[in-house]
């Protein structure tokens, strides 16, 4: 069954969707995709919600309160879209529910320069995966999937600071490429999860690929599971050396 | 200095404020008064979302965030007047910064039915102590404060389940009438703090009773320390009876 939409299309077409709404998806297939990025959003919650609580003074607690809030801000906005589309928000969540306790883990940072980075990176690739996919929805989730990932933005300015810090001390700096290193691998282990256990990333990609107009984003002598992998790893190597570390 | 306001006054004004607005509460009590209810709100938000992350199912954390998201939209609305009153939100919190605690160590619940009874009661005391105060304040904090009480209602369904329990189980109505006399004599206890560390409180309570023009509840014979906690009791008395509990 193809999701069909009356809604307008975006204003500016993100990159490599092409000039029209792609068919092709099934709307269950996009309510799978529309349930990680919720399942994502809803995940980070309580995870803000404990810093707050663990932070030193008022000025921490409301901003680690506030990141909480827009968390589940993003998440109220992608459960609108399964609603609008006649799905069920808990049943669409329910299958990611717990499905990053496992990177969480697998990562457990010893500094906060490493928490810095473990939560940049598990951010970043998850996002990354969801924007590979997204030119294969129809235009409304698709905008709704895209905007929420534009607001999801790591905290910059901890990043920033991170970058600051490895630019100044080798040690460091040599430290946080081995910890990108893990921790990104640990991060497409998440990917490879979901490419084996549930058809629908493989063929959402699949689709996505197809309308992708640049030669070299488009790959085209790889299956679909080994593309994406690829697209993964290139945009975290680009994301590692902006902030000065060796991927 | 007198609080002057020249927003419109509510439509239809609290019961015992009187005609028209209270002069008398300094711009810094009233400032002192939101502080203390926006750091209650914000104490809710990495309350909440640890039940979340606790939860056993996404229904749970969908439900539990949203009452985080809920106490921070409150906990907003709060120090968006704060603001418009010139004073800074995070200045205004600080004082009342972890105030919440000692109440919440003193009162470890051991079951489901005392959690939801130390809620209900630890809530609506707080809530109270806010709403004895309001009438002392500016028409617009007035009733920013009033319309987050009136918002920052206990978990009515859980509650309500309490009270069906209570009723059908003659033991489980003791135990939890005892444990309702222990939380509100904690409860009291914090108010007692508040009322002895900061003149801000009594000065506001005895311009609110000025007003009051119910004799019973302005009880004109005691001083305003002695009538706030009387009337705290009596309230705490009217909600347990409404549980079926002996207060």
């Amino acid at each position: 069954m193809a999701v069909t939409s009356s809604a307008s299309p975006a204003d500016t077409p993100p990159p490599g969707t092409g000039d029209g709404p792609v068919d092709g998806a099934s709307l269950g297939e996009v309510v799978e995709l529309l349930g990680l990025v919720a399942a994502f959003e809803l995940d980070d919650v309580p995870r803000f919600a404990a810093e707050a609580a663990d932070a030193l003074d008022v000025e921490g607690r409301l901003a680690y309160s506030r990141r909480a809030g827009a968390s589940l801000a993003r998440c109220e906005r992608v459960l609108a879209r399964i609603e609008e589309l006649g799905a069920s928000p808990v049943t669409a969540m329910t299958p990611f529910d717990g499905a990053f306790d496992d990177f969480d883990d697998r990562t457990q940072a010893s500094t906060w320069e490493e928490e810095v980075l473990r939560e940049f990176v598990g951010r970043s690739v998850a996002e990354d995966f969801c924007r590979l996919c997204a030119p294969a929805l129809d235009p409304v989730s698709r905008d709704v999937v895209l905007g929420v990932m534009e607001a999801s933005v790591a905290d910059e300015e901890a990043v920033q600071q991170l970058a600051e810090a490895a630019a100044a001390d080798r040690v460091l700096s040599a430290r946080l490429a081995l910890w990108g290193r893990r921790l990104v691998g640990e991060a497409l282990r998440l990917a490879q999860a979901l490419l084996t256990e549930s058809g629908t990333f493989v063929h959402l990609l699949t689709l996505a690929r197809e309308v992708e107009s640049d030669p070299a984003a488009k790959d085209a002598g790889s299956d679909t599971h080994t593309w994406a992998l690829r697209q993964l790893t290139e945009r975290h190597a680009l994301r590692m050396r902006r902030l000065g570390l060796t991927a």
